[in-house]
């Protein structure tokens, strides 16, 4: 019973067939999108374990919503929510800064924390769930990858049982929305504008079109699904913002779409991650992904593929889980704590890639470029090029059978010397 | 403590930063492939929580293995085992009778059950969680329901602070295989036989063609997504041996394939549950699942359209979902208790419907049929004849409107007595 009511004295919490007599008080610190989307689904489902008493946010007033139960406390002092006789805080604020000291003294005073926050997680999750173990309370965090997809949840109690060895997502849904959307012709300037109106992309939109969120859900899962403790920073993303109609184009003729996908696998008993747009087969259930959707496919040693999608981000969908993991905490529900040991992203993929070139045409191209190839002897898979461009702005393709990235590293950087070269070439990962 | 570890006294087992110091000592009910996978994982990956200490089975000389722990106990003698210090009786014997008076011993004695049997959680699920919960102990059932994809554990732990309103899923592998092949031209007592060889398909195939696995898998679905107790008898299935190699052309002419759907929603505060053979959208999620793939659709109030997809059956994909669900138990992971109430299945759904005839052709066959259709208020959506088939056995299609089921089984009733048909109209839902 303490773990699911922190700060109360046991005797003061009774159960009854397994049920919390009294509901588990809850304080929301952010009140946006998702947070009110919390409010707004307690409010409406009522469910008699959970109980909405604080709502922290700066400027608090502005934030008050006149469907919320009278009795919630709103309020713009953190350490007096804090101080509070509330059970769980529902971290919803974001970034590492100031939501890591409030998460880390809600922990240190017993109280449970519930967050969406894949920065704090990523970055401070195990040390965070060893304060947790350490004050009888408990960390859960449903919501930060994949938001109202239960892959979290699957991963801890279902899949324990597994040993993944493979893990390939969609796990940003604003690089989706504008991939998706070029996809079927849109202009990326235009798409982001789009992006940003709706509200799915920030107004510096680096951190997702850069790959950073993405990386930062990806060492979650791999923390959950591989078993290792990895540095986000380690994972080397790969940004979106250097794929052009042209690529699409191609991509078709090679049967592929390109979407943002963050993997990772075991490759030689070494761990390999990225995060980046790479081809995607028409037939892959990853190429099927439209919008902001999410997906997330596992590939275990015994269960083989299992995939996740849905809407991975988006105030309701995330609200779902948090408000999931409120209620397996009311219900006692512990985590399952999967074992995991650091370990570095040293492995390389041994994959084929697609290499977009655009030149000012000349004879002698291919030949250097196949020269380059050839001295790290990776095998060239075919050469495309479409009529119909201009031969001052020239584009066309390489695609080369499987080798090791490193080996492909080397190959670009002698091509990147190509004084025909009007853009650096775009080197994508396929994934097949 | 006491819910994780059964019939010992809680001082004998400690606990140690969240970890059981004494593993769950595991009683495996049936060796066969799940029950055989269940022991390689435990062996293989040895959790610490877990330690395999009995198998039970009919003849079990003939069943046993050579690379199982030296200290396994091989019985024949369930009572003996029912009465040993194990802490878990994992059921993979399936069926009702004897299963269900073995799980109910076990549960009475304070021990935990972890089972496979869909059709006995379907049937006795609730009144066995109610003798769990009277003794302390645990039941679970995570691989009743799409064998090793995360379902009920996303459910459970993942969805529950959604409203599930409708429920679409492929949860019987023996039928995808057969009818993914027919889709790609196999024909069905080809394939049946196929599925056969494969061990995909019992010597009866009733089971699983006539829908009754299905249907007990939706109605498990039902209480946990749905939140009502319905019995699985009063959800009618629908066989698949209807469907021919020209229901396939035509649906494929009308952007279709056809697939066992197993379906359930709210429909103006009723329940309304079906499974049968359905049109599916080529580009829906639904269609893409082959061979014996499962794949389950839930639609949630707050959180959208969820899908799950990966093996639904075999040995290894079943034994990571009861190995997990052994994990929770490890753990202490309780169930998050999702409320049901009983409900019966009465509602209609009001979907648009496929019917396709074989006459021997005469003046007068479509006037008839679109009366029979008038005279419901049915609307036609398209008449679509193929050319090159015999008169004397002319298949073709008429598709309607959305039309309540009611409206719909009494047009085909009037359209049944028409004396130019060769075999009763095929009529298979449509969904969109």
């Amino acid at each position: 019973m303490s773990e699911a009511t922190g700060s109360l004295p046991l005797e003061s919490r009774g159960k009854e067939e397994g049920r919390l007599a009294c509901p588990l008080r809850i304080a929301i610190f952010g009140f946006g999108t998702v947070g009110s989307s919390v409010a707004k689904i307690l409010v409406e489902s009522h469910p008699p374990e959970l109980e909405l008493t604080h709502v922290f946010n700066r400027g608090v007033e502005r934030k008050r919503v006149s469907w919320a139960p009278a009795g919630v406390v709103w309020s713009e002092d953190a350490d007096a929510v804090l101080n509070s006789d509330v059970d769980v805080i529902v971290e919803l604020a974001g970034g590492l800064d100031p939501a890591a000291s409030w998460v880390r003294r809600a922990l240190e005073t017993g109280k449970s924390v519930v967050t969406a926050n894949k920065k704090l997680i990523a970055y401070q999750g195990v040390e965070l769930e060893r304060l947790a173990a350490a004050k009888d309370g408990h960390l859960k965090y449903g919501a930060a990858v994949a938001g109202g997809i239960p892959v979290i949840p699957g991963l801890e109690q279902g899949l324990a049982g597994d040993r993944i060895a493979r893990i390939e997502g969609i796990l940003n849904g604003t690089c989706n929305f504008i991939l998706s959307n070029m996809d079927e012709g849109a202009e990326y300037s235009d798409v982001l504008k789009q992006a940003q109106a709706k509200g799915y992309a920030e107004a510096d939109p680096t951190e997702d079109v850069g790959g950073f969120d993405a990386r930062a859900k990806l060492a979650i899962l791999m923390r959950l699904a591989m078993r290792v403790i990895v540095d986000p920073e380690e994972i080397v993303p790969q940004p979106i913002t250097g794929v052009t109609a042209v690529d699409f184009s191609y991509a078709h003729d090679l049967g592929c779409t390109i979407r943002q996908i963050a993997r990772a696998e075991r490759t030689n008993g070494e761990v390999a991650a990225t995060v980046g747009p790479m081809l995607v087969d028409l037939k892959s259930p990853l190429a099927w992904s439209r919008g902001t959707e999410n997906m997330v496919i596992l590939n275990g040693r015994y269960g083989g593929d299992v995939v996740f999608s849905g809407h991975g981000a988006g105030g309701h969908p995330t609200a779902v889980a948090v408000v999931s993991d409120l209620l397996a905490l009311a219900h006692g529900s512990r985590r399952v704590e999967i074992p995991s040991a650091p370990a570095r992203v040293g492995g390389e993929f041994e994959v084929p890639h697609y290499i977009r070139f655009l030149v000012r045409d000349r004879p002698g191209i291919v030949a250097e470029i196949t020269g380059a190839l050839a001295a790290e002897r990776i095998n060239i898979r075919a050469i495309v090029q479409k009529s119909g461009y201009p031969a001052d702005a020239l584009p066309f393709v390489v695609t080369v059978e499987p080798c090791r990235s490193s080996a492909m590293e080397r190959a670009l950087a002698r091509m990147r010397s190509m004084e025909c070269l009007i853009v650096n070439p775009l080197e994508l990962q396929m994934l097949e």
